[in-house]
């Protein structure tokens, strides 16, 4: 059962650590000997899926700022666009693999032994293979039958090897090819040595519980690495890649803000929220995840977007707690309504007070920070003033904080009645709010 | 095995429909007899679990505009904030009560007999009620211990159940409280009689396998329905959704844009992507689903907030396709790079054309539209020079318009040199751009 018990000794630091908890209960699960969830890498893919966001235009002095950006972050390949898809292409690829990065440097191209030469002559440390195997792909975009896409498989495989370089063959759409048809070739290209196979889904259909059978029944078959794409269609793209690490596969594709083709593919960030829960130890000693921000905006800009409202660790309001509740326990211990830590991503948490959904607890912790002094009681009272003007119209935090003055000084000038002249009227008694 | 093969007699009709395909392959699992997939409800909380959302602040009006537009799109239950929050939310239940909506309304309270009796006063046709069963929410949250939780809890539903009105138990924080402490209450109110029981990840940390493997192992506990409610932290939210119906749950917990304390819930137009794609005829049988733009931009607009980029279904580049390889295939048959229809949302498709990415089976349809006539060699050729402007510049359509127009001009001008003029320079040759 992988929802285990937390250990009762939590210590009541403030900053809320949970370093107290014996063992961390998103770990991969110990039945998982297959598990890559604390062993895997990245293929970051904005140069080349991001490319295909509608939105891209990359300069060569835009790539070559991601690119850096992403190596610093410590992604470990970098993916490019084709160099067949344009001249500049060519050239930018070229300068890419000039530039000394830590992370290596892939290029992705169709499966054409015109293609492979011209990637294998820009100096890349790896080419992604790529064929369309679904029915739909064979009939609408090549024509072309499985055992001429074995075959060309081969030779564009062997080429490349005969170069040195690092080789990955993907099927494409492959959540509608045929199981035995993908299972044959895969086997095959296994077999005369490729780095990587790939399972992509295309189309933005699959559901973690496939993603997990196909994953676990190709790890059975071939004994090379095994990377996974997932577009974004039906918003599934995080947890798919999440699960097929856990059914084996090692390195996801990923671009930052998910920029791709359609809705985009697997996000940068949105991954690095589901891999800190799971193995924070991995994920701290491989990447700068505080720099996430910083490369969200430089790829945001680029391609003229906005970091949507609701994006992982990112978002406005990720880490913004506002219900009464919620806003008590996260000022006794973050850990009670947080499962990321702010301060990892180099940002701060907040706690929205200014509104009908406001409780006594974070009123309290305002009044201290305003160094005002007030007792529980008094604090109870004033919170009951603030949820009135809070649902007649929207709140600011200057008009929390003038009703708290005004009541401060009411309250300590002897000379006017001091609390709770319109404490009896009609209306039933404030409670706090309460959620799940 | 969950990948099955898709049936070849795939019709190559224009609009690019599936109905030549014999079984859907995304259908629930035959293997999963007790999963949900065709047979969900929605719990619709944009005015509760929305109101929590940072920048939420909605009057009477709104709140009534957005229920009405709930209810017409078809969801089962509309939920509302507490009457118990505030003064103004208990007249605002009343109200939406009385609009005799198809929807049933629920409000969501504290495990609390005043709250309770408040609840029921408001005419409502459900309670949903809620406990923190976590260590760190027993700890720093109520402080209550578990057989204090079972007591209280038992009160309230009997109350509740007293006047004939829905009730809902759910734990708070749900995977990171003891199993057994867990399932005991579960079955503890279910011999009572609860319509439902609730599984709540209220700081997103969950993730499919572990949702699975609860929602299967609760379902064998409790003769009840299972709701379940997923926030977004760490982006696996739909996916949780899906796969809790696939292990038996029968209610989701959804909001509109996802809205909700920090980043949010399981989205109401990300779930419906989710669902169409596993039972388009359920899912078309029951929602509205072309009303989700209109929804979105309602609900963003009182949020205001600009709809993601990536939205799935609305994101402005939901059905766009850029790379050429992409475009080829997506005019030949849409369901190619298309699982997602866009005529079911009331959107159209887009074939983004102006990019060096593009190729000339985009271009060739461009041409058609143009109402100019040039053979496939010369659409190659003018292919070629577009993609050598996008190499330079960002393009619009007006400029591969000019390029398209200046083109056929030249090659039914006879005194002008018909083609090629610069064809034979030293750049390799320019293929279309391909990807997974």
């Amino acid at each position: 059962m992988s929802t285990p018990q937390v250990n009762d000794d939590v210590p009541s630091t403030a900053n809320g650590a949970t370093e107290g908890i014996k063992r961390n209960p998103y770990a991969s699960n110990a039945s998982d000997l297959l598990s890559n969830v604390s062993n895997f890498q990245l293929i970051e893919s904005t140069l080349r899926e991001g490319e295909q966001f509608a939105n891209a235009f990359f300069s060569t002095e835009t790539k070559i700022k991601i690119a850096k950006a992403l190596d610093d972050f410590g992604v470990d390949y970098i993916e490019l666009t084709s160099p067949a898809a344009s001249e500049q292409s060519r050239k930018d690829c070229e300068a890419i693999c000039k530039l000394g990065l830590k992370a290596k440097i892939l290029t992705h191209i169709r499966c054409h032994m015109d293609d492979a030469k011209l990637a294998v002559s820009t100096g890349v440390d790896g080419v992604d293979v790529v064929i369309g195997t679904s029915s739909f792909l064979r009939q609408y975009s090549h024509g072309k039958d499985m055992s001429y896409i074995a075959k060309s498989a081969v030779e564009v495989i062997e080429f490349v090897k005969s170069h040195n370089i690092e080789i990955r063959f993907s099927s494409e759409d492959s959540f509608r090819s045929d199981l035995v048809d993908l299972l044959n070739i895969y086997r095959t290209v296994d077999k005369i040595g490729v780095n990587r196979v790939g399972i992509a889904d295309t189309v933005g259909c699959a559901n973690p519980r496939q993603v997990y059978e196909l994953v676990r029944t190709l790890r059975s078959v071939v004994s090379c690495d095994i990377e996974c794409h997932f577009h974004n269609d039906t918003g599934c793209a995080i947890a798919n890649a999440y699960t097929a690490l856990e059914g084996g596969a090692r390195l996801i594709d990923v671009s930052v803000l998910g920029i791709g083709e359609r809705n985009g593919i697997t996000p940068l960030g949105g991954l690095m929220a589901r891999m800190i829960v799971a193995d924070r130890d991995y994920v701290l000693s491989k990447y700068k995840i505080h720099k996430i921000r910083e490369i969200e905006n430089l790829v945001a800009e680029a391609v003229e977007v906005n970091i949507p409202f609701n994006n992982p660790i990112t978002g406005f309001c990720a880490f913004t707690h506002k219900a009464g509740i919620h806003a008590k326990a996260i000022l006794a211990n973050p850990s009670t309504y947080e499962i990321l830590k702010p301060d990892d991503f180099g940002l701060t948490r907040y706690i929205h007070f200014a509104n009908r959904l406001t409780g006594w607890n974070a009123i309290k912790s305002r009044v201290d920070q305003l160094n005002l002094h007030l007792t529980d009681e008094q604090c109870k009272e004033v919170t009951m003033k603030i949820k009135k003007l809070g649902d007649v119209r929207h709140l600011n935090i200057d008009d929390v904080d003038s009703i708290i003055r005004d009541f401060h000084t009411d309250v300590n000038t002897p000379r006017l009645s001091p609390v709770s002249s319109d404490k009896n009227d009609d209306v039933p008694p404030l409670k706090k709010q309460k959620q799940e």
